[in-house]
């Protein structure tokens, strides 16, 4: 199903926190700038300058929204240098951000993306403080589209990549599944850069073992309720790719893992 | 007042935390298959699997909503095991849970309730994760509550009264009232299971102390600017439970109190 | 532009997190009384009782929404004492809060304001709880103005000014601007509250340093990313004040600085 018509959707996705008013003033400059959008928050708790996680949040709940939403994603240490400003779109979701990553996650990178330049800003009731493009260039811009401006308004369309976090996706060699860990979440579960076709490719239906440092789990699980609690699983996560957990507790605590730390699936 | 008319009110209460896009994903599912709702957060902040402080939430904010909204409230450690799923109702406010004593706070379960087991889920576009329900079933179900369909339309009417926490009342005997710590809010503040009327039948017009742990409480008051910062009080608090409290301080840190401690009313 | 019609816009600023259900409930009561309101939430991030920083959060982006906003500030450790409470309103922009300072910091205390006591309170469906009246008197107030009845209603405008929080405005003499650290926010970025315009006056085009503490800052930039990764800079920020900053980094960490320290700036 599409958006009610004429109520279009922009969601948020900064690293601003809530406590200091930054978010808040990017909803209002929406809200001014495009009076009938409804802006929702996807996350503003990113940790500062974490253009990774933002990314995770991106690929894990972007495209549940209905076509045509229209995502903002401030995580910009480079604000104000030459790095430039993006419209993004893939599937009728579109993405307003700095060209620094945000959209490498492997789940988003096959994507089919169309990508413009922004150069021409809308016109602004003030200059564009060099330091908050989010509120100052990106915000109208997103409340641009939402009245109804087409991406090429403000800018020509690109044709090279945009710039990668260098996330390498996983590989199968030797018999083994190489990936990394990709993002920690807040139940101290590991979701990793494997996903479901690569293991089963791997695994060929019969039973694997995963190996994240120096521990081995080899208990599969489809739900956590399939061992007790405090048990160390590994299953096909919610957003499709394998996760290691630890049932009602923290496979981080457990395991010690950092992001980036390897992952190994091999065959039993 | 009820709501708007054609635009329902879905609120959604997790243990999801903000940071990792689990909740935007159901705000997207809603938004996509009810195109019209408006979603609110009622809180991602509860601590992970506690579905005492996720009741206590309930307890505190869904009866101010006005009728016909839909809560949806995910504090769901048993995920794709076969705990139940319901929907419940209680004057004009429905619920969206599993069946795990979400509702079970003094306040709640004294209600008249309707209850519905969830069976025949709506329609995906694609399987249900299972270890993701709230995304997959409990937000597509609330979405489809929201376009109109009843209850029945998911599953039978229960007869027999779902999970309960356990959570005994507070009772009275010997010419002492006796509950315990139900939640530690942000301040610090002790909110217990003692209500005002309980209160009142014990303390019959008289002055009453209660008793903390070792600490006893002697300071009644209404307000906390009737006593000096960092004074332990008790009071009536403004959900209507018994509640002590350090002025512009902390009980908790002060009392070294922690959930379900007992707490004991007598008169003077 | 103004707002959408018929769909008034309402903003939410307290110290209640959001794990307690007490900024949801303020969201019921208002969706309940003005079912057609939009309501957004400033913050519920403010340290518990820091007036301060909520009039920061305030002054960073309550005049960013379009005109007809209500904001609702709820930091109000003297609830149920005999503090007013008041209608504020400048520029189009509406304000419902305790008397106690809330508006005070440099940027808004120059505005023109007209202020309200509220004294005659909307009929309410059960009395106001002593200790909640963000529920029960602030949200049903900001809730009957949304539905467009005037400030007027609920009191006698007030000639007096209302209650300051003493912060002294930054001041040149002997050759030397001294103003104080106003807010650190999530970054550590310390803010201060010496403006623009006193910097043009002191600096008259010639270059600065500015002293915080024991440390000089010499190193002026427009953006973060004309110095190193870790460097100490100095900077106008995104709201007009001058800023002291770690490129990627947290000054507050490096300079210890806590809030109301000085700082001083003098030309070289």
């Amino acid at each position: 199903m599409a958006q009610a018509p004429g109520r279009p959707l922009i969601t948020l996705l900064t690293d601003f926190g809530r406590a200091d008013g930054y978010a808040a003033a990017m909803t209002g400059v929406i809200l001014r700038e495009a009076p009938q959008a409804r802006v929702i928050d996807l996350s503003h708790d990113v940790a500062p300058f974490d253009i990774q996680s933002a990314s995770y949040v991106l690929a894990t709940a972007a495209f549940e929204f209905p076509a045509g939403t229209i995502h903002v994603a401030v995580v910009d240490p480079s604000v104000g240098s030459r790095r430039r400003l993006l419209i993004a779109e893939s599937e009728g979701q579109r993405f307003v951000l700095p060209d620094n990553g945000l959209l490498d996650v492997p789940r988003l990178r096959r994507r089919a993306w169309r990508w413009w330049q922004v150069t021409r800003l809308p016109r602004l009731s003030h200059p564009a403080a060099p330091t908050f493009h989010g509120r100052d260039i990106l915000a109208p811009v997103a409340a641009a589209l939402a009245r109804g401006l087409p991406p090429a308004r403000f800018g020509r369309q690109l044709t090279e990549v945009p710039l990668r976090l260098g996330l390498a996706p996983a590989a199968q060699r030797d018999g083994a599944l190489r990936g990394r860990v990709l993002h920690v979440d807040r139940f101290g579960t590991l979701i990793t850069t494997i996903d479901a076709a690569a293991l089963r490719r791997l695994a060929q239906g019969r039973a694997v073992r995963v190996r994240v440092g120096r521990r081995v789990v080899s208990r599969f699980v489809r739900t956590y309720t399939q061992a007790p609690r405090g048990a160390l699983v590994a299953l096909l996560g919610s957003a499709g790719w394998l996760e290691v957990s630890v049932v009602e507790g923290s496979a981080q605590q457990v395991l010690h893992t950092r992001r980036h730390d390897p992952v190994m699936v091999t065959r039993r």
